[in-house]
This record gives C-alpha cells, structure tokens and sequence, in this order.
C-alpha cells in the first residue's frame, strides 16, 4: 500500500526524532545544488534519499547542463551568444505555455551559473562535438541541442548550448560527485534510506517537517527555515501517468526507479499547484547521426520532421503525434528510420550502438513491402524527397542543406520500436521505442518558493529539478532539467536557509 | 483580482446567512440532475449559479446524450446494441486514461438513465439521422457519434447512441428546460447571481459550507450534508488553459463565459486530485458532410484522418496531431477541407451552414498552389486517394466505402481555420478552426465524491459534469458530457442527501 500523503498537522506531532534549519528531500542534482547552498549560507542542513547515496536519476543522465549567453566554453569554441538569443530559443523549444520570466532569469543567470558548476569541481573541456548525437563518444565540453536547426534558427542566431562534464559517453555521474561532495564540505549532513511521504503543517499552514520511514521506522523531521523538495518526476508512478500523461506509460523509464511523484503529491495534497503534467521528454530509440542522413517515417511511410533536429524533438513528435505509444486509438504506431548504405557507413561503428538494418533491400517497393507500408507510400516519399534533395531543399520539413543528398538503393529500414542500448548502461532496454520522463510538476517562483491554487507561496515550502515543472512548457530540450535543477535548486536552498 | 481559492476554517465562520442540507454549485445539465436527485431523496437542497439563470454551458450545447445498451429509441429505429458493445466503443473513443469502472457502471445504467431522462419530460423522437453531422436541422432523435466508422468499427459492434432531445437544431435549451423544472417541481431552491469561490472546512477536514459572492456582498452558507461542485470546466480561464492544456489557448471557447474553474481549484487547494487536465473536445470548423465526400488535409497537403469519423475526432487530430493550434513550434497550421462540384452539390445548402468555398480552381496542381501548399503536395495526395477510391479502398485511413468515389476537377478547398457559424447561434465566431471545451476535472468516484491525493473521499465533497473528469481519459464523444453529468450527477446529488 501506498503510503499516505495527507498532511500531518504539526499538533498531532509531540517528538521530532531529527531538527535541523533545512531540509531537502531528494539527493540528485538539485537536491545537491539546494543542500550546497542554503549550507553555505549558514544554516543547519540535512539532505535526505531514499535511496542508499547521492545521485537519483541525475546521475544515470548523459550529464548535459544547457548553459549560453557567453560562457568561457562557448568563447573557447568561437561561439557568440547573448542572453537573449538564449531566451529567444528557450522560448520557442520549451514550447507552449514556458515560464517566461523563469527563462528570462535563467538565461541572464546562465554564465554566473556556469562558474559557480566550475567552482563545485565540475570540469567542462572547450572543445566542440560537431554532428547529431545524443551523447558524443568525447569528453567534447559543448554540444549542439538542436539550435542549428529548423524551426529554432527562425527565431535565434544558433549558438551551441549543450555543457558537458567532461566524461566519456555519460556525465552524470561525474556531476553528481562533484555537486555532492560541495554540498558535504559546506556542511551539509546526509541521510540514507530514508523516504518523505508526508509533510508537517502548522496551523497557520506554514510547512515545518516531514514524517519520513527509515527502515520501517517512523522518523518525524523538523526544519523550520524550509522544506525543500527535489524528489523527482513521476515517470515511475503508472497511476500517476494514467490520469496525467497516458503517453508515456509503458515505454522505458529514464529514472533509477524512485521517480513515484512523492513530492508533487504531498504538496498538492496540501493545496500546491501543479502545471504540464502531461508533457515528458522522450529520447527516441534512433541515432540521430543516422536520422540525419536518411528519413524517419511513421507507419504511413511519410516524413513528419527534419530528420537533423534535435533528436528529443523527433521522440516528442513520434510519441505524441504520430502515436508512436499507440495512445490514439486505431492508427499504427511503427516509426522507421531509412538510409542508404553511404549514410550508413559514415556514421562511425562505435556511434551506431550496435544499430542493425532491421530490413534491406534493392528498391524502395522491396523495403516498403518488407517494413509493411501501405503500398506505394515509401515510395513517394523517397522519390519526393530525392527530387528535392538534389536540389539542396526540403520544401515540407526544412532540413539543413548539409544533411539534404539523395538516398541510392540498396536501402536499409531501422524499426525505431526494437530498441537501442547506450553502450555506458548496463540494463537492457525493451523495445518500445523510446526512454522518458515527465517534464509536469509543482508551480514555483523564481525563488524556489512552492506556489498554491491562488499563486501564493506556501510558507516553509520549496521545491526544485523535475518535482518542479520549471522553465518547461510542453517542449523540452536536454540540459534544461539539470540546468533549470541547479539554478532555481541553488535559489530554494538559499531562500530556505534566509527564512527566520 | 481572482477570489481566493484557499480554504476557509469552520471555526472562523461566526454566522451563516442561508442553511441548507446539499448545496449544489453550478446549475448545468449536471447541477440539475443533482439537485433533483438530492430533493427528490428528501433533503432541502439549494442549487446556485453565478449567473442569472439556470443554463451554463449545457444550454448552449446541442443537446446530445450519450446513451445505449438498447434504448425504446434504439430499438424504434431498428438497431441492437448492449452494454457490453457500448463499453467496447466507449472504451476506445474515450481514449487513454479513460476511467473503466465508470465506464462499466455507466453503460450498464444507461437504459434507465433514458427512462430518467424521459420521465423528466425531455422528449426523444424515435427517428433517425443518418448521415454525418455536428448537428442535424432536424428532430430526428437518434444519430452516430463515430460508432459506425474506423477505427471503432474494429473493436465494437456498431449502434448510433447520440440520443437528441427534440428539437430543431440545438437541443441543449430544451434539455435544461426539463431539467431545471424536474429540479425545482422535486423542491430544490434556487439562487442566483452569486459565485462560489471558497469551501469552508472542519478541523478534521469535512466540507460543511462555502463562502459565496452575491452582488458583492459576502455569503456563508452551511450544507451539512454535502456541497456538490457542478462548476464546469475551466475553458474561460487562460491561467488554467496555459499552465494544463495550452493547446486549447486562443479557440474559440464553448461555454457561457462562466468556465472558469473555480470548482476545480476551490477542490485543488483542499487536496483534491484531478486527472487528464490537458484533454479538450475540439469542435472544428468544418461540415461533416463535406468533409466525409471529399480529403481534410494538413499543410503539407497529406490527409491526416478516415474523413468520415466522428468530427470531433478529426478535430482533436488537426488540433493536438497536425498543429491546427500552432502550439507545436515550426509547422504550418493550415487544414483544408478539399471537395469536388458533386461532393459540394450532395450537400443541402441548409446543412452547408452558409460555408463556401475559399478557392476554385480547374486543375489538382492550380488548387495546390491557390491553397499555398508545397509543390506537388496535393497533387499527390488526389492521386493516391482516386487510385484507391475508384477500388473502393482506403489503405491509409480506412474511409467507409460508403464515401469512397474519385474526384474530379473542378476542385474547391475550404478553409478550415476560416470557421463557421451554426445557424443557431447569434454570437459571431471567430476564425480559429475550432471551438474547444475541457475535459479535465477533479477525480470522483462513482457516487460522485472527490477524491483527495491519496484516492480517498474528501467528506461532504462531490463533483460532477465538466468540474470532472468523469469518464474520459484523452478522447472525446459527443453526447458523454452531458451523459456523465447528468448521470453522474444524480449520483452525486443522491449521495450527499443519504450523508448524515
């Protein structure tokens, strides 16, 4: 059984196990950030998980921070950027209903946010990886995240943004070390195995503890500065899905399995709001070097975006559009990535992951066949595609010239459903096409204050990283959790730690 | 400035001004059937509304119920059906997330609910309307809502089940009609002009009364047996549409203005869960009849849709799928509605609702070009759609055989976004496509009582209609929102009379 989430009223409450001034509820990267800095602002803090360290999902992540407006990394590389085209392109990429002044501070924040990462110990390389990926192969420092591409070159001058710890294939883990062990030498104790369900209100409905189970054990914590919650998203709650984000369920969870939406619920059962919680980030079973030199097409055979975008803007249009996860009923759910054996082949082995042609064949009519496209579908799509790209352009979906050169059979189709296996991660993933987590979460304000149904900040109450929905509207762009987790993680530790 | 939302103490309230046993909040379809049922139990009720009569948005609906399982009417007009094969169809129309207890309880309840519905004076003609329409100009009493086309027809036997109270045109004034007089005959009272922002709360957390405005001054008025939200959905409210379905921001809104929410957050701020926030009906601007002889296509000229589904159907894929709305960056978010001079003519001038065509043009490729679609575009969708038609066959989207015939220049495409106006209807609709209502809501139970964070009941809390979630998970079928609200309704109203 689920445990309750019903707020526990302070009076009901005779003996606090632990007191400390803050407290923080989840230990991956914005729980770090958080710990770290209300500890450096003097107060007493204890950050807790669930589990039995530091890291959550932020430490199996490829470890990208989306950092611009002029960063030494950025500079290094040639780059120009300005705080407004960063916003420019956050505006347009996180979508429908993004938090503007939330992204406005983000982003005049972002090169001071880059050296207080630098000065945590998190070593950032300034070198440029240069091609479609999700993750590179380098310890490269910078990364493209879509800005060079259409529809966002329309609305900013394209500048690369994606930050890299400077680890091979996934940096996460190395972020989590270095923002955890800044959070211990402030001064920040630690508590292991530890699960939060339920929040301690005063009668005044100031938030001042949490009744949390250590081993079965109930253990009742006080922090009267503030509540800090950084418990995660709810990828992992497929009751939560059902009624939020039916979209997702089913597919792979991009979580270390404790994303239950425990914090989100708590604080809406003590009347917080919530916003987008039907949104989720989707990273798409393709490599994206791939897509980028040939098609991706649903299970009509047709394009439905440029193929050289950023990759987690295929996986969103391909779940939420074109019913990768089958959530519209009757349309077919297969999406195929199509290349010839040039595109192939230039992509490098180790950048491939082990991807095999699913079908080959000698003509486009074979591979349709073989992939069961409705008859003749793939190959309009082909001939108009190449019919175009001869010329350098793609009328219906805008992909860059760069990537634009006519497919020649023999011809091979990649069915994006079987699935990929980054070769850094141990687990197998099942084959549904894609890997996600949920973007939805708690209203905050730009301090990190925990916002109720009438906007107005529930006293003792914080919350950041994706128990919060942050910058995001429904779109998403990879660095922007870390990102946002961190800097308005570092805003609610330091708002908490200045409550008397 | 909003009225609070935030919770009043009992203990605060010195006086109350009216008492009561049930209250009911909102005098809909839904606030009718509940307050009848609540009176009719024997407790005093008083049913209130914000403005000046009963109506909402109910009564500028057009009246459709959603019934079943073998009605008088069913079986008049010479169709079988069953409980069973309408909690099939229900089942995948409603779509992902849809709630299967309510469901089963509601498909099972249905017959009698139509025995309810006539004893209460709404008048159902024992004939049918069999062809594709938002509305028919006639009193024909039964009509299908999608039942009889793909991809419903593969998961349930196919039975019309839009039962229409008769009445030329809009049915919605006449249902309330009955509805409101069956209400106040059982004996419930009513008030008007005043609006409900603020539930009064017991220490242990029973919902004993609420806090109203009337002509600006305050109200307190104490319903010890139970408070039933019957507020709406939250349309008129672009905060709430912007933070949970922005994809409805900028339609036009079907309500009477008076969407805004307040049941939904009022029960939010006590706790009280809700699902599916980010689901809308989209009633898009396009002639069914129109559309199932000829193509509705996209911006890239492609069809998207079996043109002769239920519309609304083919209006939530061009709003969430083809990004009609514009809230997917990038794409175009143009539809057309494409028909030849017999397709045009086959349609009565009065069920044409005055739309005309936006461009004529003698050739395929001409139309293309009037219509700013990519070069070669619509040209190759008529193609491929003639080749099959002229086999009576629609490999790509399933079209009924029924509507399948090749067509032939001249053409005529319609613009979608340009919008129509119901004949029924005074107020001038703006051009947008569509014209769009909530389905998201607070999570009940099947007696109709709002659950809280932990799924259990919020005591002396109920909710139905659009306040609701009611049975729908992302999917929509006209007829179930009137249909569960007034079922629903019933249930929650005969729930709060029974508490003591």
């Amino acid at each position: 059984m689920r445990n309750s989430v019903t707020p526990r009223a302070a009076g009901e409450v005779n003996h606090y196990d632990i007191e400390t001034d803050v407290l923080v509820v989840g230990y991956g990267a914005a729980g770090a950030s958080a710990a770290f800095a209300a500890a450096h602002a003097g107060a007493r803090v204890l950050v807790l998980d669930r589990s039995g360290g530091a890291g959550g999902a932020s430490a199996m992540s490829g470890g990208e921070i989306y950092l611009g407006g002029g960063t030494p990394i950025q500079v290094a590389c040639g780059y120009e950027d300005s705080p407004e085209e960063m916003a420019a392109f956050l505006t347009a990429a996180l979508g429908a209903g993004a938090d503007p002044a939330k992204i406005e501070e983000y982003c005049a924040g972002s090169v001071e946010h880059f050296h207080w990462l630098v000065d945590r110990g998190v070593p950032f390389k300034p070198t440029m990886w240069d091609a479609p990926t999700w993750v590179p192969p380098t310890d490269d420092g910078l990364m493209w995240l879509g800005e060079n591409s259409w529809p966002f070159t329309e609305s900013a001058v394209p500048a690369p943004r994606g930050h890299r710890p400077a680890a091979k294939d996934f940096g996460g883990k190395l972020l989590m070390e270095c923002l955890s062990s800044a959070a211990e030498s402030a001064g920040a104790n630690t508590l292991f195995d530890t699960y939060v369900s339920t929040l301690i209100v005063a009668d005044d409905g100031t938030v001042v503890g949490v009744v949390a189970r250590n081993y079965g054990k109930e253990l009742t914590i006080r922090a009267p500065r503030g509540i800090v919650l950084t418990t995660g998203g709810f990828v992992d709650n497929d009751d939560m899905l059902a009624a939020h984000a039916p979209q997702l369920l089913g597919h792979n969870k991009v979580s270390a399995g404790t994303d239950d939406g425990s914090g989100i619920r708590m604080a809406q059962a003590l009347g917080a709001a919530v916003r987008h919680m039907s949104a989720g980030q989707v990273g798409m079973s393709l490599i994206p070097g791939l897509a980028a030199r040939g098609l991706v097409v649903n299970a009509l055979g047709r394009r439905f975006i440029n193929e050289d975008t950023y990759p987690g803007r295929i996986g969103q249009h391909a779940l939420y559009r074109q019913n990768m996860g089958g959530s519209w009923a009757g349309d077919d759910t297969a999406v195929w990535v199509i290349v010839d054996e040039h595109g192939f082949d230039d992509v490098p082995e180790p950048q491939r992951w082990g991807v095999q042609p699913t079908h080959v064949a000698e003509t486009p009519a074979e591979l349709e066949s073989l992939a069961g496209l409705p008859p003749g579908s793939l190959v309009a799509t082909l001939t108009r595609y190449n019919e175009f790209a001869t010329r350098a352009e793609d009328p219906d979906h805008h992909k860059s010239s760069r990537w634009l050169r006519p497919l020649t059979a023999p011809l091979a189709a990649i069915d994006v459903k079987a699935g990929i296996r980054p070769p850094a991660e141990s687990g197998n993933r099942r084959g549904t096409g894609a890997s996600v987590f949920t973007l939805g979460g708690l209203h905050t304000d730009l301090d990190g204050h925990v916002l109720d149904l009438d906007a107005r900040p529930i006293p003792g109450l914080f919350a950041a990283g994706r128990a919060a929905n942050g910058l995001h509207g429904f779109g998403y762009i990879s660095g922007t959790s870390l990102g946002d987790g961190t800097f308005f993680g570092r805003r609610a530790g330091a708002s908490a730690a200045r409550r008397t």
